[in-house]
C-alpha cells in the first residue's frame, strides 16, 4: 500500500541471512528497557530514509513517528512487516534489494551485539578485549577475506560538501575502481558515496562482479548518515569508537577528503594512532585529496595538524590536489608495502591485528556537557593523548549537531563549553569557523547554530 | 611497453571463447583481398579507441597508422599482440577488462560473418534468408536468454549531445535499471553510454549482476562510435540494416532521445516498419524523451513524420518530455503486453519472428552519389516505402558524415543530390537543418559542412 | 614427507571459513585442563582415520600415538601442521578435498562448543536452553536452508552390517537421490556411508551439484565412526543427546537401517519422542527397511518395541522389506505431510522447534556404572518415560562397546549390571542377543565380549 | 501418462541449449529422405533407453515401435514431446535430468552435423577437412577447456564384461578421479560405465563440481550403446571415424580394459596412427589394465598384436595387472609429458592437432560384405596400413554384431568373408574366438553365432 511518502508492505530476505530463534525474535520486538526494538526501529527508519535531504536524528524520527517495524517467522524464513515506511526506499511498491539486505544487516548486527560480550574475555585485558569485540563482529558479518591481498581502500570526507568536491570523490573513486581496489566508507552521503559510485562505473568496466562497498555505522550516526544503497556490506558497529577501530583494522589506506567537524575527528582518531610509537614501522597510506580550489582547505588542515601534534604528523599523510589519477597510484603503491609488510610479519591480510590502538581511542566517549568542559586541551601531554583529547572534542561537536542526545543536551543547556590552552584553541577555532563558512557542519546550513564556545585558558588544568 | 599514448603488449581471453583452428588464425591474419585482417584490424582498433574525442573514421585511422594486431595460437589458447595501441584502453599498461572482451567479440563476429552464409539457406526466399543469417549471428554471440521475460529495452539517440540531454539519457537509464530493464544501444557515446551509465548504478542498488549492457554495432559505424566498456555484451553485425533488424528482433521496446541524423534513420526505420499492414496488431513501444526543453526538438520530428509518413505512423510512438520515471513506467506497461503478446502467439521472448520486415529495409544500401541521386523521395507510394526511401536518404547522409567511405566520396564528388517533392523535401531540409544548428551531426560540429544537397522537383521521377 | 603408513604435512582452508583471532588459536593449541587441544588433537585423528577398520577409540588413539598437530596464523589465514598423520587421508601426498574440510569443520564447532554458553540463556528454562544451544551450533555451521522445502533424510543403522545390507543401503540412497532428497547420517562407516554412496550416484544422474550429505557426530563417538569423505557438512555436537536433538530437528524423516546397539538406541529416542503427548499430531515420516531376508530381524525390533512400548509406538512406524522404491515413494509422500504441516502452522522448514523433546532425553546422561545400575527399567512409568530409560541403557552398552571411557570402566569394574522387570529384560537379552549373533556390536566380532550383564528382578525399585 | 513401461510427457531444456529457428525446427520434423526425423528420433529413444539390458538397435527400435517425438517452439523456448518413450528414462514419472540434456545434446549435434559441411573447406585437403569438422563439432558442443591442463582420460574396454572386470573398471575410475582427472568413454555400459561411476564417488570426496563425464557416440552404435545418465558432456560424432579421432583429438591418455570386437577395432586404431612416423616422438600414455585374473586375455592381446604389426607397435603400450593405483599413477606421469610437450610446441591443451591421422583412418569404411572381401589382409604393407585394414574388418565385425544395417546385411547375405595371409588370419582367428568364448561380443551371448568367415589364403590379392 502507497499513500504518497509512505509504504506499509512486507519484506523477507533474500537469502539465509535471516534464521533466528523465537527468543531472538522476541528481543527485537521487546519494547521494554534491555530491549532491542527501539534500536532496531531507529536504524531500520535510517535505512529505509536513504536519498533523504535530512541529517537531523530528530527531524527523522519526528517524520516518520508513525513508522513501526515488526519481526515474524514464516514456514520460509523470517518476515518484516514495514508500516509507514519512507516512500524513497520503494520502486512501483517493491522496495529496493540493497536497502532489502541493509535492514538484514541491521537485524544481524543488533541481535549480535546485543548479546553483551564478556568485558574480559578470555584473559585479555580491556583493550584486547575491545579489539576481539571488533574482530567477532566483523568476523560474524562475514567480512573477512583471508585470500585477498589489501585491497579495501577507506573513503573519509564530508557528508556536506559542494557540487565540485562530489564530483571529484566520484573520480577519485572511478581511477580507485579501475585498479581493482574496493572502497570502504561511513556510507552516508557528499564523500562518504561519491567514490562508490565512481567506483562502481569502473568495476563494470573491468568487469568485476564481486566489488565491495563497505559501509561502516554506528547507532548515533546512521539516522544523520543513511546508508546509501550501493552499499553492498554494510556493518553497524556498537559506538563511534569501535566503528572507528573497524576502519582502521578492516580498511588497507584511507584517503581523506574535505569534510567537517566528523572528518576531523577521523583525522585526529587515524593520526593520534599512528603517532603511538608501537605503529612507528608500521605501514599505512593516508592521503588527504580534493579537487582544484581545495588547496586552501588543506592548508588550514596541515596548519592546524602541524600546530597540535607537531610536523611528525604530518610525515604521516600526503597532499595531493586536483589529480585523482596520482591518488589511485600512490594509494597503489602504499597498497604495495602493506602487503609487502605483512607476508614479511605474518600478519592477516584481512585483519590488521599489529595497530596499536591506546586505551584512550578504544573507550567509549560520551559527550556530556561535564565531559566535554573537562577535557584536557593543553600541551602537557603526548601528541598521541593530545590528539585524543581533540578527537573526543570535536566527537562531541558532532554529536551537537547531528546525534539525537547531543542535539537534546545542547537544546537543554547551551553550548559545550570547551576550554584550553591559547595555542590549541585558536587554531582549533580558525578550523571550526572554516566549516561553518564552507557549510560543512550541516546539510542545513543557513541554521547552523555552533554547538560549542571555545575559551582560551593560560596554564593547564589544575 | 608505454610511449605516451601508444601501448604494445600481448592479451589473452579470459574465458575460452577462443578456440580457432590453425585456418581460422589464418584468415584473420590475411591481409589479401579475401582476408579479415583489414576489417578485423579496423574494429580492433575502434574497440581500443573508446573514450575518443574522435568520430572520424578516417582520422582515426590516421592517428594509429602505425596500430597493428597479430594472433597466435600457445598451448593455453589464442593470444592477440597490439602494437601501438592507443593508451586510452589501458590501466597503467594492463588493458581494461571490459576491452578485452570487446576484442574478442569483434573476433568472434568477422570470423563468423565471414564463413558467407548462404544467399538463399534451406530454400527461404532472400528476405527469409537474411533474417535467419541474423539470428545465427545473434545466437551464435549467445546472446539469447529464452526463459528471461521481454525486459531489453533498446534506446537511440544521437552521439553528438549536450550536456543536460546526456545526464537525461542517464536518469532515464537509472529509472529503468530500478525497474530491473536491460539496455541495449548503438555502444557509442552520447545517448548511447548515458542510459547504460544510469542503469548500472541503478543495477547496483538492485544487486543485479547479471545485467546486460547490449551494443550493436556493424564495421562501417564502429570507428566513429568506439563502444564503451560498460557494454558487456558487444555484437558486430555484418551491415547497418542487419544492425538495425537485430534492433528490432532482439530488443522488447525502444527509447529514442534527441539525435541528429543516424537517430532520424532509426526512427523512420522503426515506424516504416511498424506502418507495414502485417504489424498492425503488434505491440511495440515506443517512447520519444528528452529532458525539458526539449520540446521544440521533438515538435520539429513529430511534424516532420506527420507530414511525411501522415498520422497514423503519430500513433505508433508516445512523446515525453523531462520525466525519467513516466517513461520507465510507460516501457514497463508496453513490456506487459508485449509478453502478454508473445505467451498468446507461442513466439519467443528471446527473438522477435513475427514482426514483419520488407525486403527494401533488409536490403544493403550503398550509398553512392547515383544511388542517392535516384531515391524516390515522392508521395507515390506507400507510407510504408516511402519510409524506406527516406531512410536510405539518411543513412547516406550519415555515411556522408563520419563513415570512411563515405566521407571520401564526398571529397572526391562534393555533396550527395537529393531530389524530391517539394512537400518532402521542405520538412527533410528544415529537419536537418535543426540538426546542424543544434550541433548534432558531429562531434566536431565547428568544422561541419553539410554533404548534401537537397531540391525540391514538380512532379515524381519518371 | 610420506612415511609408509604416516604423512606430514601442512594443511589450510580452502575458503573462508577459519579466521581465527590470536586468542582463539591460543585455545586451541592449550594442552591444559581448560584448554581444547586434546579433544581438537582426537577429532582431528579421527577425521583423518576414515576408510580404517578401526572402532576402538583405544586402539586408533594407540596406533597413531605419535599423531601430532599445530595450528600457526600466516598472512593469507590459519595453517594446520599435521605430523604423523594416517596416510589414508591422502592421494599421492595431497590430503583429499573432503578431509580438509572436515579438519575445519571440527575446528569451527569444538571453538564455539567451547565457549560455554550460558546455561540458562534468555529465561528459557533448561530443556529450551538446550535446544538453543543445538540451534546456534547448527546456525553457526550454516547448516540451514531457509527456503528449501523438507527434503532431508536421516539414515540411520549399524556401522557394523553385512554385504548385502551394505548394498541395500545404497539402493536405498539411489532411489532417495533419483527423487532429488538429501542424506543426513552419523558419518561413519556401514549403512552411514552407504545411503550417501547411492545417493552421490542419483544426484550426478539428476546434475544435482548442491546435493547434501550432512555427518552428524559427538566427540566421544567420531573415533570409532570415522566421517567418510563423501560427507559434505560435517558438525561436531558436544554431546550424544544433543547429537540425537539435531538429527531430529534438523531431519525431515528417518530411514532406519539394521543395526546394533546404537541403532536401537536411536529408535528409542525417535520413539519415546513421537510417544510424548505434546507429539500425537505431528507428521514424522519413520521407515524401518533392509533387504530381502530382513525380515526376522525386524520382527525381533518390533517385538521388542510392542513389547515395552506398547503397540502406540508401533503405529509411528512402518517396515518394509526388500524394497528401496517403495521405501522412498513413502518417504516422499511423509514429506509432503510435513511440509504442509510445517506451512499451515508457520513453523521454519530448517528447523523443527514444534517437536516437544522431554528434559530426560536432553540431558545428558553418564553411563558409569552407578548410573547404569541404578536405571529404572520397570513398567510402572509412561512408556516416553521407559523409552528414555532403555535408551539410557543401550546408550550406555555402546560406550561400553566403543567409546574410550566406557571401555576403560568396563576392562576396571567389569560389565555394566543392569536390573530391570523380567518382563522387559527378557526381550532386552533377546535383542542384545541377536546383535551379538548377528555380529552387529563391533566391526571386530571375533573378540566381542558382552559389556553388560542383565538381571531380571520382581518389583519395581524401592 | 505412464502405462507400464512407457511414458508420454514434454520435456523443456533446462538452460539456453535450444534456441531454434522454424526453419530448424521443420528439418528436424521432416521424415522425408534428407530430413532429419528419422535420425534424430532414433537417437532420442537409444538416449531414453538407457539401462536397458538390449544391445541390439534392431530389437530395441523393435520394441519401441510406436515411440514418436515431436518439437514445437514455445514461448519460452523449445519444446519436446515425448509419446510412449522408455519408462527407465523417468522417475515417478518425470525425466532423469541427465537424460534430458541428451536429448538436447542429441538435437544440437545432429542440426549441426547436418549442415552438410563443405568437403574442401577453405583450402584444407581432405584429411584437413575431416579434421577440422571434428574439431568444429567439438567446438560448438562447448567441449573445450583452453586454461585446463590435459587431465581427460580415455577408457575404451567392451560393454559386455563379467563382474569382477566391471568392478575393476569402477576402481580403476576411483583412482583417476582421486587425482583429479576426467573420464571419456564411448558412453555405453560396462567398461564405459565403470570408470566413471567410480571417479564420481572420488570427485565427491575431491568436492570437485565441475568434473567432466564426456561420452563421444554416433547414431550407428548409439542404440546398441546408450549413453549412461553419469555421462554429463554427450556429443554425437556423424561416423565411427570421426568418433576415433574425436577420441584421440580430445583424450590426452587412454586406458583400454577388456573388451571384444570394438575394443579391439579401437586399439587397430590407436596403434595404427601411433605407429605413422609422423608420430614417432608424440607423447601419448596408453595403458592396457583389467583385473587379476586378466593375465591370458592381455596375452593375447599382445601376441596379436606382435605378430601382426610388430613388436615396435607393443613399445606403445604398457600392460598393467591389477593395480588400480599404478595405473592411475602412470596415466598421470604420462599426463606430465603430454603437458611438458604441447607447452614446448605451442600446441593447445583442448585438441591434439599435432597427431597425424592418416587419411585412410579418417575416410568412413562401410563394411558391406563387399568392401569386408576385398580388404588388403596381407603382409605386404606397412605396419600402419595393415593396422588400418585391420581395423576396417573388426569395425564390420561390430556392424554385423550389433548395429542395425550390418545385422541386416547379415541376415540377408550371410556371414562378411575376410581372406587374407595365413600369419594374419590364424591370430585373428585366435582373438575372435577367445571373444566368443569370454562372452564380450554381445550381451545376449547364448544366441551369439559369428557374423564373419575367416580364410587363409597363400600370397597376396593381386
Amino acid at each position: 500500500m502507497i499513500t504518497e511518502d509512505f509504504v506499509t508492505t512486507s519484506v523477507t530476505p533474500s537469502e539465509s541471512l535471516a534464521t533466528l530463534s523465537p527468543v531472538e525474535v522476541a528481543r527485537l520486538q521487546d519494547a521494554s528497557q534491555g530491549g532491542l526494538y527501539r534500536l532496531f526501529r531507529q536504524c531500520c527508519l535510517a535505512v529505509l530514509n536513504c536519498g533523504s535531504e535530512l541529517d537531523s536524528t530528530k527531524m527523522v524520527l519526528e517524520r516518520y513517528k508513525k513508522f513501526d517495524i515488526k519481526i515474524s517467522q514464516k514456514h520460509r524464513g523470517l518476515q518484516l512487516d514495514l508500516i509507514n515506511a519512507p516512500a524513497s526506499a520503494f520502486v512501483d511498491g517493491e522496495i529496493i534489494q540493497g536497502i532489502r539486505e541493509h535492514l538484514f544487516s541491521v537485524l544481524r548486527d543488533l541481535l549480535y551485539i546485543g548479546d553483551e560480550l564478556d568485558d574480559y574475555c578470555h584473559g585479555l585485558d580491556e583493550g584486547g578485549t575491545i579489539t576481539h569485540t571488533v574482530f567477532q563482529i566483523l568476523r560474524h558479518a562475514d567480512v573477512f577475506r583471508p585470500h585477498v591481498k589489501p585491497n579495501l581502500v577507506v573513503c573519509w570526507g564530508g557528508h556536506s560538501i559542494g557540487h565540485d568536491e562530489y564530483e571529484y570523490t566520484k573520480k577519485v573513486g572511478y581511477e580507485l575502481g579501475l585498479r581493482r581496489l574496493n572502497i570502504c566508507t561511513g556510507c552516508g552521503p557528499g564523500a562518504m558515496k561519491g567514490p562508490m559510485k565512481g567506483a562502481a562505473i569502473a568495476h563494470a568496466k573491468q568487469r568485476i562482479r564481486d566489488a565491495r562497498y563497505v559501509g561502516i555505522s554506528e547507532p548515533g550516526i546512521i539516522a544523520a548518515e543513511s546508508p546509501n544503497p550501493i552499499v553492498n556490506e554494510l556493518l553497524i558497529m556498537p559506538d563511534i569508537e569501535k566503528r572507528l577501530e573497524a576502519f582502521v583494522r578492516l580498511g588497507h589506506g584511507i584517503v581523506v577528503f574535505p569534510g567537517g567537524a566528523g572528518t576531523a575527528e577521523e583525522i585526529l582518531y587515524i593520526l593520534g594512532v599512528l603517532l603511538h610509537e608501537k605503529n612507528n614501522e608500521l605501514p599505512f597510506p593516508l592521503i588527504f585529496t580534493g579537487p582544484e580550489g581545495s588547496e586552501a582547505y588543506f592548508e588550514t588542515i596541515d596548519r592546524f595538524l602541524r600546530k597540535t601534534l607537531g610536523d611528525a604528523a604530518a610525515k604521516r599523510y600526503e597532499i595531493i590536489v586536483g589529480d585523482p589519477v596520482k591518488v589511485a597510484l600512490r594509494m597503489e603503491a602504499g597498497l604495495r608495502d602493506v602487503t609487502a609488510y605483512r607476508k614479511a610479519t605474518s600478519e592477516s591480510f584481512h585483519f590488521n591485528w599489529q595497530i596499536s590502538i591506546p586505551l584512550t581511542f578504544q573507550q567509549p566517549f560520551e559527550p556530556t556537557h561535564d565531559n566535554m568542559a573537562t577535557l584536557n586541551l593543553f600541551q602537557d601531554q603526548s601528541p598521541c593523548d593530545l590528539a585524543s583529547n581533540l578527537r573526543r572534542a570535536l566527537s562531541g561537536i558532532v554529536a551537537g549537531n547531528v546525534k539525537e542526545p547531543g542535539v537534546q543536551a545542547i537544546e537543554e543547556f547551551g553550548p559545550f563549553e570547551l576550554c584550553g590552552e591559547p595555542d590549541l584553541m585558536d587554531p582549533l577555532d580558525q578550523l571550526l569557523n572554516s566549516f561553518v563558512q564552507q557549510r560543512r557542519m550541516k546539510l542545513n546550513y543557513q541554521e547552523y547554530t555552533p554547538c560549542y564556545r571555545l575559551t582560551g585558558v593560560a596554564g593547564a588544568i589544575a
